[in-house]
């Protein structure tokens, strides 16, 4: 792939990522490989500086190329490699180099023993598909028919890669990842610390107001960033620079130690990034102390079983709980006595969206279902629903636990969500693991995020 | 947040569409926000040319902004808004306008009212979210404490907007999709039909074989094309040309009219794109016969419910149900007889995950809960748990209803899902739905993707 009438090879210090189709620009399909190349030029050691997604527009591809080929060491483009009219990335490409497209005697070898390891015949469209832009050199595909491509345009290394994943995957590791060079005086190394129940400018005061100085100036190293995403708030650290690997490992896991006190008991994961999950955190924090754990969903609906269900291994903690949308099944189901539904004699009963109601709902559960802990969440997602003195977004989560860790065995939390309906239900599932994390950590009063207090 | 200085607005013909944040370019975030930002500028007929994502880099935004500027009529930009040092889309557009940033009163009122109705101060960090380019207009943000901005750059209109999509859906719908203009010579109009139970290839094949010759043509006007999503798979209708509106639409209902036609009992939507989803399609059947829904879910572990809560107004039909996510459970919530789950005598018990085990669920829950259906999801969601006969991905789907239509009032399939134990849940939630589908429509014993003839 180098040109012999260039001098030594650049490094890779910084890197675009090209992903190239209709469907993804237009918006039928969510593009996952820009994500995912990222995520593994990040190990290696090269920064990603920009994604750009285009369509099916080879001068628009092009462009792209040249563009990019001026700012960044490596160019790295998925998706354009089939067979068919719309796949125009070895055009672009040539277009963009001003070279001609030429045949590539052994990929088409390779491409006719695809077919003919498959009992058929090469279908002539496929063709194309051997076809390089003079200079460049194929990359094999051990898994399709589209080799990959492999060139070099002004300062910048490219790689044309398949769309599939399946594809992608084993080239990138096979033939791509080994020939990248990062730069040798440059270590990267991130970490996470997640938290549920705080502001993110709560957390983002924290990082500032640290004993170690404003832990989010943009000049330090390591940066330290936050995000937030249904609940969770999360503090981000990224090491660039010129310490080895080991030693820019201890730097960040340093760091990440201390954020984590930072935010003290709202942190409850840090090792990982992002698999370790609100449930799984929680789920292995129930493990550890033996402990089981069931739902009472009213607007969540399942939302908050489903989410403790999708992590492998569960059902060591999980046993289940039951759906009571409608205020019968509260009743018969959870327990919840008809009076905290409907008022008699003319008393105006709590009703189905109030803390009572809750924590009947959790101590319910938790009694007919046998287990350690119950959560329960009540309220209105919207958009219908609302009621005086409770808009939509009112919800109240109750949790049932050990009297030791919950003073009287069951309470109760008002908290006002944003956002639509699924919002809603998203953060009210959220914010009730939240809640029983703070209380497996010996925390149960710690106040959270859009928490409100009970009002009348 | 026209300039006054301009003559008559843009036509917004073509548009980019930018993210914002390290998180997304390094990798650590998945970005949604384009994809759905991109699917509502086309059905608005506003073609997206391209997508970019950008690391938190003030300098690098500002240049983009103004490359873009010069290409596009339309720049939709997400994240970037909130209250820390990394959030810096404000600056970043201010710069690419070569204006200062000034503090915007009624924003500044806005947030400071957001923390209030919270009972909170507004943290004196959040201040920096008051201010905008000169020049340019804030948009309510009705969800979180981030205003957007809409400015003009170039020949562009400008919309920055939150990151959160539960921010950023509400904001696109309310404020900016209303005042996009799409241009008035040509028209796009979309449509499509929604099924389930059908694979992609035998969809396709009855598009390919219409009496009306190949709908998937790609020279054909209006475009046909496929998708498939957890077990959904919908045809995809697109009209682009000189026709005007109505016309236009009459020509895609025709065209969707005939697809639906074609996809028989299996299509369960086809009005209303993106919106119509299967659960909301369940609970328009079931309210037309007045009949009620619960559930009795076991690897799901609720989020068969939570599809069906998602959708505003499921109270009219959903009651709730069980999640019986232990065997106990399955006992003592729905009524399950131990000798189901349990062989007594040396006999082999047909087990948790069977037939019998799935119509005991589904009569349980039916009877106890007092509803008209009942669906019942026991299986195999892996990664663990396979035992012999039953790999990973062995699901039992049952079903209780009207003895009118469900001979003997009970019954059951197995299925053999695919993939990872999140696509094993999401095909045997939707799965679930689609069983009832069938049986709405009647058509209870239409065979389905996925289906597997019981053996042994």
């Amino acid at each position: 792939m180098s040109d012999p009438a260039r001098p030594d090879p650049v490094v890779h210090a910084t890197a675009a990522i090209v992903s190239q189709g209709d469907e993804i620009v237009l918006g039928q399909t969510l593009d996952t490989n820009s994500r995912a190349l990222a995520g593994r030029l990040m190990d290696l050691g090269i920064v990603p500086v920009e994604h750009v997604s285009l369509p099916d527009d080879e001068a628009a591809i092009a462009a792209c190329f040249a563009r990019l080929s001026s700012s960044v060491d490596l160019i790295l483009c998925t998706g354009g490699l089939g067979p068919t009219a719309d796949d125009l990335t070895r055009a672009a490409l040539a277009r963009a180099m001003g070279r001609p497209l030429v045949e590539d005697a052994r990929s088409l070898e390779r491409i006719r023993a695809w077919f003919a390891g498959r009992g058929r015949e090469m279908p002539e469209i496929n063709r194309v598909q051997a076809m390089l832009p003079e200079g460049a050199a194929a990359i094999d595909n051990d898994h399709g028919t589209a080799p990959g491509i492999a060139a070099r345009l002004g300062r910048a290394d490219v790689f044309c890669l398949p769309g599939p994943p399946a594809e992608l995957r084993p080239m990138v590791e096979r033939f791509v990842a080994p020939v990248l060079r990062p730069p040798a005086g440059r270590t990267v190394r991130t970490g996470v610390v997640h938290t549920i129940g705080l502001g993110e400018s709560d957390l983002a005061s924290r990082l500032k107001n640290s004993p170690r100085g404003d832990l989010m100036e943009r000049t330090r190293m390591p940066l330290v960033g936050t995000t937030a995403s249904g609940g969770v708030v999360s503090a981000r650290v990224r090491y660039e620079g010129p310490e080895p690997a080991e030693r820019a490992g201890a730097i960040v896991a340093g760091l990440v130690a201390h954020v984590r006190d930072l935010a003290g008991a709202y942190a409850f994961a840090s090792e990982g990034a992002p698999h370790e999950s609100l449930p799984a955190a929680v789920i292995e924090a129930l493990r550890r102390r033996g402990e089981t754990l069931v739902v009472a969903e009213s607007c969540t609906a399942g939302l908050l079983g489903s989410m403790i269900g999708d992590v492998p291994g569960a059902s060591v903690v999980f046993l289940g709980g039951v759906i009571t949308y409608h205020n019968r099944l509260k009743v018969e189901l959870a327990g919840v006595e008809a009076g905290v539904l409907e008022g008699s004699g003319g008393a105006r009963p709590p009703g189905a969206v109030s803390g009572a109601c809750a924590e009947a709902m959790a101590s319910g559960a938790r009694a007919r279902c046998g287990a350690g802990w119950a959560l329960s969440v009540t309220g209105i997602a919207g958009p219908g629903g609302a009621v005086e003195g409770k808009p939509v977004g009112t919800v109240y989560i109750g949790i049932a636990g050990p009297t030791g860790v919950i003073a009287g065995g069951v309470s109760s939390r008002r908290f006002a969500m944003g956002g639509d309906r699924r919002a809603v239900r998203e953060w009210s599932a959220r914010s009730a693991l939240g809640m029983l994390w703070l209380a497996l950590v010996g925390e149960p009063a710690a106040r959270m995020l859009r928490q409100v207090d009970e009002v009348g």
